[in-house]
């Protein structure tokens, strides 16, 4: 199958969103097995999106459209594909009977464009919206398969993964289950990685091993098919097992997992409570600790200790250690790891303290670390030296926290 | 003239990065009164972008590329072109000397492939890259002109901006300087903006002036043109001044200011420090404020009390409040500002507390949101009630505490 995704919104061409419908697409049909070859984004303008999808239908025998579905006469990408291809608009009653129901639920009246919303291609497949009014559909005319999204990635998104994916592995004729699982590691370079498990990639074919980098962290992601799921997981079992044997320490998590969301199970499950002191990240990464909900049953919280004052008038590091070795110290760090934890009656303190530039620090070079992790055992303390830019050192500092108590709670 | 974009990159195709190339120079071109009427996206396929290329000929007369400039094989922009238009390939002196220059100012080897990147099509106007190896180049073939980018943003907006920017408006015959101006508003909804100053907009034409809304805030895009830009600034002010006239108490900035930035220049000029305790917020209000250099000639740091222990413990809230009243309450909002202003010996203090969700808290729905500010001449406290998700919930909470702190500070 030669996909084509086409985008329909002129607030699109004039650059007030960028277009990650396509790209969350793109992600999930590489998952599948579908390869797009183009994405095009056209304005909401019938004569433009025609020529548009006159070109796709040359090139292409997958369309996927997203966008253009709702209630307003800008909103016309259901009806220029009718018009192309020769079908007509039919009312639906399932999308009608919910977009009745939504309005009479709360109590905001109808308009009469609102029916347009319920209007489907006659003889199409209906995809339904279960996080909004516009119903998607899927149909396939001189065998090509054409497929209408929402444009809202709320709507869209949901809507592909429960009833959109299927409709096209069911058109593929796809009998096998295609499953797939997201390996994370931190710590390791995405070349370091790669070199590290080469032959493994390269004489791999299901399930398949498709390494990414982003934010200093690598993750593989391995895909694998066969008719039974069960079969299909065994597999990645067996893959995982191989990688895993050769760069265990780097690895932290699956799928969505995160460095914050492992290390906040982790300590839930180790019945452990956190306090932090910030210097460096200055809140950052309490700020992603408790991003996550429940986090208030194991994080105490903790105190952002921008200014030397702070430093030893609420932690009360001693001034000689500020004087003489300066904030960004080992001493520093374990004297705000050992004393937040104490503050604060937790398990365990952890402190960040170091230079995130743009200028240097005491003398010390942007990028100079320093993490302490104070447990009922004693304190130790880690030294990195980060590149990149101010956000970029915060953000992988908090991580690096992460990471080493992960390691100490394991 | 109509402009198409075409990105080059098989990872756009895969999903690995969404086409904000696409979406950067898509604004730039609004600004300077370009029509965008389409985006493509192709992969480093020399037939099928030969076929982007073709059919984006025939329906547009600005055709910019972004990427596929690049030292090795996959990157074929400018050798597709070349051949589609009948153009050779030829060195661009100044921009090999730059490349030898890096190579062994960095004492890297070079290697052969690095010759090509200095290639450029015979007769264009080659755009300097001042932030990598790649140069771009502008051309006019058969009334259609051809501006070919690189593909790392970091790159291409730069040289966009310096040198693909002045080529276009030369190359339209403007003589006009474009100049624009973004105001900024918070605590007012985009419709009600509008319906305010409806009037204006429907008259405006020279400045023009866009409404956007995003993250529960609304700006205002003024866009004037004249011949001579003090004049194009005068225009601007002129508008500015009927829009704030009737909208004054919601205005907080201009251009890139943030709430965020606003409230640390305004600590600065007003020579006061900062102190804060975050409850709900967890961290955030500080990290964003800490977020930006010199943030600590103000923000003295804070505490994040995530626990009613911390509250009791490290803020001395007392226990009296938090059994009676709740920590989600306007006296515990108090008795937190009061006493981290004092713990942190700062001029002023600010604290959030309030429910994120996804549950209620002590019977109180989501939502539901106190601000206490401290200062020397007493504690205010806000009351808010906030709709969203968690993360939606924290960041207009932080923002909130900006806005109010700024009103008080003004």
């Amino acid at each position: 199958m030669k996909a084509e995704i086409i985008a329909v919104g002129s607030e699109l061409l004039l650059g007030q969103i960028a277009n990650t419908n396509a790209q969350f697409l793109s992600q999930q049909l590489a998952e599948i097995g579908i390869d797009v070859y183009y994405h095009t984004v056209v304005g909401d303008n019938p004569q433009r999106l025609t020529h548009a999808i006159e070109v796709a239908k040359q090139r292409s025998n997958l369309i996927i459209f997203t966008g253009g579905l709702g209630p307003t006469k800008d909103d016309l990408t259901k009806e220029t594909i009718a018009k192309m291809l020769n079908k007509s608009l039919v009312l639906d009653e399932e999308a009608w009977q919910s977009i009745c129901d939504y309005f009479s639920k709360t109590n905001r009246p109808m308009s009469p464009n609102n029916r347009k919303q319920a209007l489907v291609l006659e003889g199409s497949h209906v995809l339904k919206n279960e996080h909004g009014m516009a119903p998607g559909m899927a149909l396939v005319v001189d065998q090509v398969t054409y497929m209408l999204l929402p444009g809202p990635p709320k709507e869209m998104q949901p809507m592909f993964m429960k009833y959109g994916r299927p409709f096209l592995l069911q058109k593929r004729h796809v009998r096998e289950k295609i499953v797939s699982r997201v390996l994370r590691f931190f710590h390791i370079g995405e070349s370091q990685l790669e070199t590290e498990i080469e032959d493994l990639i390269d004489a791999q074919t299901n399930p398949t091993i498709a390494p990414l980098a982003s934010d200093g962290e690598v993750t593989l992601r391995l895909t694998a098919k066969h008719e039974r799921e069960e079969e299909a997981k065994r597999l990645i079992d067996e893959v995982e097992e191989n990688i895993l044997a050769r760069v265990r320490p780097y690895f932290y998590g699956y799928n969505d997992e995160t460095l914050f969301s492992k290390l906040l199970a982790t300590l839930k499950e180790k019945h452990k409570t956190l306090a932090v002191a910030e210097s460096l990240t200055g809140g950052l990464f309490l700020k992603e600790m408790t991003a996550l909900p429940t986090a208030s049953s194991v994080i105490a919280g903790g105190v952002v200790c921008y200014t030397n004052e702070i430093k030893e008038n609420v932690l009360h590091v001693p001034k000689e250690i500020l004087q003489t070795e300066g904030a960004v110290s080992e001493r520093c760090a374990q004297s705000l790891a050992e004393n937040v934890r104490k503050l604060c009656r937790s398990d365990i303190g952890i402190s960040f303290t170091g230079v995130a530039g743009p200028d240097d620090l005491e003398g010390k070079p942007v990028g100079t670390v320093w993490i302490g992790i104070a447990t009922e055992r004693g304190t130790k303390t880690f030294a990195l030296t980060l590149s990149g830019d101010r956000q970029a050192i915060r953000m992988r500092t908090a991580k690096y926290g992460c990471y080493y108590l992960l390691q100490l709670l394991h």
